[in-house]
């Protein structure tokens, strides 16, 4: 066991939970009481009997996400069972506040099954403002998102798949900047076509990067495809525009950006170095597909990684508080492609022109200034494409 | 609107929700991040699911309840819908955490069909450790309870039920001393046969109280009617041993106790004047089936009501927050009739024989020393019982 497993092991034995409620009213005399609760309360009620919509006003439920998985993903364990997902969920909920000041609950689910994930989730929509689904994992993922959003009135978001987008997106932007590529000719590369692979490669299409290309283990990823899943098949209309066929390697020869969302290990620095002045973010957690500086030794650009201990590290706790802090805001009932095309372009943004080089192409993950700029973007294009509700 | 009413609406305007998430965990640090988040936080989930009971120690769900409504009998204001009940939800989490410590999340949940509420409360139950019913109407509320307990690993209650007959057992054990009344002849009647009227009779026929009589709007209840619900045809088996039929008021002749849970008015002078030094427990909120000065200049012994503004205010909250802070701290699987009796006897305890008075036989509702001794009452009987797990 490494040393920081064993002191976060230690760690979360000692603090025998990493979030707890908080009563935002002192209840010491009978009038508080009457109050906050029996038979003041019975007003409130009666206002959101008569009108929904004063739920917004006269609950937490316009500050209150919940943060549910299924347990099958979790983190790069798989399918380990929604109680023993249950520590993430904290952790999660914990970035939710600590970086957004969003009140995020954990929930796990005990079911496997779509149609019984998404009715359960939907049955309790009323107590939320926002869904943030969790390391749930691929295909299934994608269909639970889906059902989700057309059955709930509040937005829904999966953020191992649009919040890494976002990150990966505004990483990007920067990067093609201090290359001198041009968005709409670059080749990019993403290994992995599970949940974040598919979200990525979505995003920067939608976005107006080029040539996309998607590879998982069986090598690229083309229409026609058998073996493909239903995300991967909606995928495949869209990415690899010239029909290419064969291995990760075959496909990163001359390509300009690779995204690997994958295993450790997976890439060489024979494949880094055949790749066009490459821009590298290998973000397998925690060893990523090529160690940072066998890219650069390779002859990389630019190189990310998911880690903090090198520069330029990619992570989602750049946008989903900010993100959901902009969606709630404004009440939005979907974070939808230009929120989080917003999103990418504020975060980019953040890093100057003058700040701008190889190393630094993304803000640090505690950079105070992400959150407002983010939550600002994001509610500014939920206004603009009439997903607001305030 | 009464001047609390206003004042209440108000305070909930300002105050945009009673409850809120607090981190336990400051992430300032790259460091931080990876204890409480990744990597480090995979070896917690590693352990859960090695030992799924580690979740008791490793996340929060050991101090973890849920507060969950249809919305279907909030307070006196009836089926008024899911999102309405939510600032009453709220409250009882306040109050969960501001009297018993205890970190309660409100749901509301959007149906109202019994398998449907208990699949979705039991498909969650890994995030929690005991599940809250409340203002669920009846007699629905009734077979969700006893489906829930059946389908769940963790401690379910109906506060509606067993909180409020745990403190009116409480009250009634002082208020027969006072009396000199014995408690395996007193006369009882129970004046509505819902949730609370139910629970009331069946815990007090459990511990050994007299004839316990049940009346709902068309008087007595006696066995052998055919208008009864399930719920009130299984009372009916263990109350009114005479048989008797008749009226409130023909049942109310020469009793010892009158406890009221249902609506305002419903009690004349004369009928407190026809009992049997009478001990009347009037708890219609906020106005009771009869106003205290009315049952004394009525001749009654001993009067409680649900109000603050009277003595004798016979309050949930001192049932409660303690009997889940003495469950949760010894992870009972139930919640079962030796907890709540030995709970009723805790708080009855807590009146000195020197203290006890036909104006003082309940606790105040603020008083410091209750949620302990609650808890410690109940963790004891849970020990004894053989549903404690640790």
């Amino acid at each position: 066991m490494s040393d920081i497993s064993k002191k976060s092991l230690e760690f979360h034995y000692d603090l025998r939970g990493k979030i707890e409620i908080k009563s935002r009213v002192k209840v010491d005399s009978s009038e508080a009481l009457a109050l906050a609760y029996t038979p003041g309360v019975a007003e409130a009620c009666k206002e959101i009997q008569k009108n929904p919509q004063k739920c917004w006003e006269l609950t937490r439920r316009w500050n209150t996400v919940a943060v549910v998985t299924d347990g099958s993903a979790i983190l790069g364990l798989g399918d380990i069972g929604p109680e023993a997902g249950m520590p993430v969920m904290e952790g999660k909920c914990v970035l939710f506040k600590e970086f957004g000041d969003v009140d995020a609950i954990p929930l796990c689910i005990r079911s496997k099954d779509v149609d019984t994930i998404v009715n359960t989730i939907s049955l309790m929509a009323g107590s939320f403002g926002g869904i943030n689904l969790e390391d749930i994992a691929a295909p299934r993922c994608f269909e639970i998102e889906k059902k989700l959003k057309e059955k709930c009135d509040i937005l829904v978001f999966h953020d191992d798949q649009h919040g890494t987008a976002v990150v990966v997106a505004a990483a990007l932007l920067n990067a093609i900047k201090v290359t001198g590529k041009k968005m709409g000719e670059v080749k990019i590369v993403i290994n992995g076509a599970g949940a974040a692979g598919c979200a990525i490669g979505q995003l920067l299409v939608d976005m107006g990067f080029g040539n996309v290309v998607l590879c998982d283990i069986n090598g690229i990823i083309c229409e026609g495809d058998e073996k493909l899943n239903p995300g991967q098949e909606e995928m495949s209309h869209i990415t690899n525009i010239n029909h290419e066929k064969g291995t990760l390697a075959d496909a990163m020869k001359n390509a300009d950006v690779f995204i690997g969302v994958s295993r450790a290990g997976l890439v060489s620095k024979d494949m880094v170095a055949s790749m066009n002045n490459g821009i590298v973010f290998a973000m397998a957690n925690p060893v990523p597909e090529i160690m940072p500086e066998d890219s650069k030794a390779a002859g990389a650009a630019v190189v990310g990684s998911g880690r903090s201990d090198f520069p330029n590290q990619i992570n989602n706790v750049l946008v989903f508080p900010g993100i959901f802090r902009g969606a709630l805001d404004v009440r939005a009932t979907d974070i939808n492609f230009a929120m989080k095309e917003a999103a990418a372009y504020a975060i980019a943004g953040l890093v100057s022109e003058e700040e701008l080089s190889p190393e630094y192409v993304i803000p640090k993950a505690f950079d105070p200034r992400v959150k407002d700029a983010v939550a600002k973007a994001t509610a500014e294009a939920a206004k603009r494409t009439g997903v607001a509700r305030i």
